[in-house]
């Protein structure tokens, strides 16, 4: 389908302007009994001067106060887009009535398809009709669009006002929370692009659509709320085209997967669920995701603007002591830092500062500002000079509140202000932001004061910090991605005999140890004395594990022994050991008893890599046990990954320490380590398509070395069960 | 100085009330060149119609459009409030004048006192000053108040408009906050009693604010802006009256303790940092703690307005997939839970949803709830019956948008719809609240129309979501509270020759063990004879550990060693250790060498008791090693505690599912564990306030007891050092 979607009704220039700047629009479906029709037509009146609307009602007759057309074939001229409201079964005729009347893009409203069980057929309809037409077509069970530049508003919902055009662009699954949007960037002064709801995203997706965005001059960054993530290829090239335009995409993401079907047998797999896999894969991208539709809105605002701070140090101008205290903590949360004004700094502060107040960040010129607002500009002109060496931004507060301001001298005395205020940031020499302590909606006053002065300004402490935060984040990571070379797996040789077939724990030991994974050594014994000469060759006392495809929990049939020495004691637990799996599990194909060494000592780590439905083959990484299991201390990366990324996961461990000896127990090898890691993914990727999932449990990593102490291969044909689940904590 | 704050200028009702409610008030040094003055005469002029306004400057003339008398003495009437903004030195005068002007209270707007450095004794004149003239001093540094319930508004920042009069009543340390919390009010419909700020709090401070408000009926939750807490017991008071009432108290806290001056030698007391404390120390006291500003607001307005779930599960009524979603992810972010709709209730929706609706939790209506508005009300009358038996709570999404309605066909349209909204609302036999999916603001219409119909609303998804799971907590949290009988400590026995001198690690378990807290047998031998026989007499190989008050750092000096077995072994690691150490530390008085046998198996804990510099002695308490260094996985309660507290800081551990076997262990005996715990806090009690630091670390929880193997004592006495910090791991 997606092959077909892509074909079929795809973005393509023409079509793409004619559903965002159309001249000449149709509401098919037209009927003063739909609330759609009244607030469509209503907002195309209200919203979209240049745009001539014609009504499509069956019956004919006045609709909405002028004539409308019986059908699409009566109209008086050609239209560039219809807004078709008709009931299901009647859609894809009106897609191709629409193309037949000059449409080149359609907006489905109408809803019903694929987003119910049995609606795909429905849904493939519209996709057909679309296809045959060669019309873009948006939804269905979307809710249209709004261009603010051009000022086209192809709506269904009443929409007491707009927010002023701008350079953010907000592309949502639903469309149900366009106007929550809308509402937030009316608040807070966010200039608008454009907000579009990708509905059901049967032709168009949200990430062409994005891309689309991305491509407008008058475009900064581009907002998402996704549902689900369909195409992942989609949001790749739309991520590499945001880090080469510098327009940072900013992506909510809620939900599962519409199409995750995964055997979650390994630790790994369980852990890596696809919002997991999610979040790791659009980090990987650059794509900066955020938690709530406000800190959406207000990020995406933020870097449309062009912030672009080169690090993570903030000064901070304000005149609230409280205001200031709190910043300084949500700064800590969000992995902002306030370092400590320098000499220069202090001494040019303390000539303009009163007596009450102390040089320090944050600044705290101190209340005296009521009735001295020149003293926070004093103080900014200060810092200004060489804040490039301490900090990589500036956050001026200055508190620009609510509530309809009818005075004229007081609206005249905060216009010089802000002029004043927009003077005085044009000479600092890092970025400056304005922020107030809380996220409370502006005056039109200070809206238009804002616009007019070219500032900007963050929506409170919380929000406001969090935005400054991503883009810090933004400047680092498409840094990192522009200058990044794609990492190459490196080709390794399969046995294939083992692949694509149940494998005992010594078979999957084999496996990535050919690809060059250190593995504990071991042997199969198939008889006692067979195990009786393994144990001596391999020299002190060893663990003993039933070797079989069919025992799926070792311990609970009495599979395992641990710390066996002693020729007598290793060939009795043989004979225990088979002849109890083989009474516990009578149909059980035994393959004989696994001996390897005992270890001790380094550090356990999980290594695994997952087919995540939507992003492929995911690499988790945690240390074993608890870490894993009590606090989920992992770190996901899409596949392929190189020796940075590796390390970075490592780093992002909260358990990293114990890497570099934090118990006393000297630093591991990590070179070692990320050499076995990078040898797992490269089989992961040998294996392609056939591989569900891949984890070592324990990777044993110590100061000399790594070593893979157990082995799990699960494929994607759900007929070849895991083998060996049981795992970890074996060797302890 | 708390007992002069107290007895000098403490709350007496009277003073309060002319506080909060004068009738005359003097603006005292009042000019038409400061803003403060100006905003305060114009709000005063604006928004308190019941109020005489005079002014006070010394030149007298014309101010503010009013004649101004050139002194306190010169006023034509008694006065309630003076409000006092005059140069630092001048105040105290200015309060004794004002008092002897009839006034009752004073705020003190001017700044530079208690918050500089050397501000101290410009204070202690204000609150001499105060107290013998009788008045109630509300600042310095503050900014002011306002009481809208009376209609006072004395406060020197601009207001351009003023919430809804209402139950919400909040008090500020920062009066730069004041506008702040007042712009959410206004932009979410918040109905405010009033917002106060307690500046330095000199005399009043805010815990005795908070209580007053408290009393009055017309308020119904305080919330609170502290940067610090002075008085620990004000606030244990002011916690108790507010579950005696049922009126909630919500705290944002920011910076340190202005009075922490800790040693903080053990671990426990680096973990327990005054802001860890502050949050354990407000829990327990049923006080709910937030983490912004909008949280405060939109916490405080919920429960003000009485809502008061009887648990953590949702029923949701919306007609937008994706603020369902939205709501159902930060749902399970703040542990509310949406269980799934029961049979009666699946097949009653069924009845009224829409084809492309299913009844399910959350439910989306769909948007043909936009054509038809009765159908979400509909969904939330089938979902009433029973509702009690699957939820505690419905949130009705009912998205109120902000913009100006200009037309009246809509205002009529949308008066309408709510009051049938609030119709079904009644009928709904658990609370509902109605939710946007943003913070966004709402229209003057929307504001109107939800005060006369009296629905509650919570601001979006992520502060609407918060707030109600804080309304769960505290509806759970005050039952306990309110039919909890108070801990009352064990009287243990102390060997009293222990107390307040250095101690080594015998005589440390020696302390506790007297107090019933199980501790390793050991034996501290004086020669290498006594080690042999001690040895011989634990069993089993040992632990040796130098026996000083005055080695520090016991492994760095070769003080310990481990697994020692043998007469021969013992008797020369007793040389080898006493030897060594007198080497490495000539100075040390050594006491010998303490032995006690090794222990493996079961779960170290760490448990310690800190004396907090506010909150006094707080139980610390987290499992050994990892977990508290690297997570900081540590649970904290002030003392006293009983029983059900240390069981329910087990279980607050993340790592507790450690304690019930996780990871193959098997349980550990948790009421023995219990009781350690208790006992070393019996022991903390005993000790008062010599006390700085009591820890065990580690203390070995296993399936037939628990064991305290080192213990650490650290006095308040800044000249007893910590006589051995090594500890943890030493016994591994």
């Amino acid at each position: 389908m997606t092959g077909d979607r892509l074909a079929g009704a795809g973005p393509r220039a023409g079509g793409l302007d004619a559903l965002l700047d159309p001249r000449s629009v149709a509401l098919v479906g037209a009927t003063e009994r739909s609330a759609w029709s009244v607030n469509a037509h209503a907002n195309l009146r209200r919203f979209s001067p240049h745009v001539r609307v014609h009504c499509v009602a069956p019956r004919g007759g006045v609709v909405h106060g002028q004539q409308a057309h019986v059908s699409l074939a009566d109209l008086p001229e050609a239209i560039d887009l219809a807004y078709v409201m008709t009931p299901r079964e009647t859609v894809p005729d009106m897609i191709r009535g629409a193309a037949a009347a000059g449409a080149k893009a359609v907006v489905v409203l109408t809803a019903g398809f694929g987003e119910l069980a049995d609606g795909g057929s429905h849904q493939q309809a519209l996709v057909d009709a679309a296809h045959e037409s060669g019309v873009v077509l948006l939804g269905p069970n979307g809710g249209g669009l709004l261009n603010l530049n051009d000022g086209v508003v192809a709506f269904g919902l009443h929409v007491p006002e707009l927010p002023a055009a701008g350079p953010a662009a907000f592309v949502l699954h639903s469309g149900g929370l366009i106007k929550p949007v809308l509402s937030l960037c009316i608040a807070w002064g966010v200039g608008v692009a454009g907000v579009i709801s990708s509905g059901n995203e049967a032709a168009l997706t949200a990430a062409q659509l994005a891309a689309h965005q991305l491509e407008d001059d008058r475009v900064g960054a581009v907002g998402l709320f996704l549902e689900t993530v369909r195409d992942p290829d989609e949001f790749r090239a739309l991520a590499a085209r945001a880090v080469a335009l510098d327009k940072p995409i900013v992506a909510l993401t809620v939900g599962r997967s519409e199409v995750a079907q995964r055997a979650a047998v390994a630790h790994t797999g369980a852990l890596a669920g696809d919002a997991a896999a999610t979040s790791a894969a659009l980090a990987a991208l650059g794509i900066i995701e955020v938690r709530s539709l406000e800190e959406l809105v207000a990020t995406t605002a933020l870097l449309s603007r062009g912030f672009r701070p080169a690090g993570r140090r903030l000064g901070v101008v304000g005149a609230s002591g409280g205001a200031g205290e709190l910043l300084a903590e949500r700064a800590t949360d969000v992995g902002l830092t306030l370092p400590p004004l320098d000499e220069a700094a202090r001494s040019a502060l303390t000539e303009v500062l009163p007596d009450i107040s102390s040089a320090q960040n944050p600044l705290d010129v101190t209340g005296i500002a009521t009735s001295d607002p020149s003293l926070p500009l004093k103080a900014l002109a200060r810092l200004a000079s060489g804040a490039e060496r301490v900090f990589d931004a500036l956050v001026f507060q200055a508190f620009v509140l609510p509530g309809d301001v009818t005075d004229p001298a007081f609206a005249a005395q905060q216009r010089e202000r802000f002029a004043e205020i927009a003077a005085a940031v044009r000479d600092v020499p890092v970025p400056v932001v304005l922020q107030d302590p809380v996220s409370a909606p502006l005056s039109r006053l200070a809206r238009e004061i804002l616009a007019t002065e070219g500032l900007i300004r963050v929506p409170g402490t919380e929000h406001g910090l969090a935005a400054v935060a991503h883009a810090a984040t933004w400047v680092a990571r498409s840094a990192e991605l522009m200058h990044r070379k794609p990492p190459a797996p490196r080709a390794v040789t399969l046995d294939e005999s083992l692949v694509g077939r149940a494998l005992t724990e010594a078979e999957a030991l084999d496996l990535v140890a050919r690809a060059g994974v250190p593995v504990v050594p071991h042997v199969v014994a198939r008889t006692a004395d067979e195990a009786v000469a393994a144990a001596a060759g391999l020299g002190g006392p060893v663990a003993m594990k039933i070797s079989s495809v069919d025992v799926q929990h070792k311990s609970d049939v009495g599979g395992v022994r641990l710390g066996v020495s002693g020729d007598e004691v290793v060939a009795a637990a043989y004979e225990e050991i088979t002849g109890g799996v083989a009474a516990a599990q009578p149909d059980a194909r035994l393959d004989g008893v696994l001996l390897a060494p005992m270890r001790s000592g380094g550090v356990e780590l999980v290594v695994g890599v997952n087919r995540d439905a939507v992003w492929g083959p995911v690499l988790v990484l945690g240390l074993g046990g608890v870490f894993v299991e009590v606090f989920g201390d992992v770190a996901l990366r899409p596949l392929p990954l190189g020796r940075a990324d590796v390390l970075d996961m490592l780093a992002e461990l909260r358990a990293a320490p114990l890497l570099r000896g934090a118990r006393g127990t000297g630093p591991v090898d990590v070179e070692a380590l990320v050499d076995a890691v990078l040898a797992l993914a490269d089989v992961a990727h040998a294996l392609g398509d056939s591989l569900q999932s891949l984890e070592i449990n324990p990777l044993r990593s110590h100061a000399d070395g790594a070593e893979a102490l157990d082995c799990l291969v699960v494929w994607r044909d759900p007929d070849l069960l895991n083998p060996h689940p049981q795992h970890g904590g074996d060797e302890a």
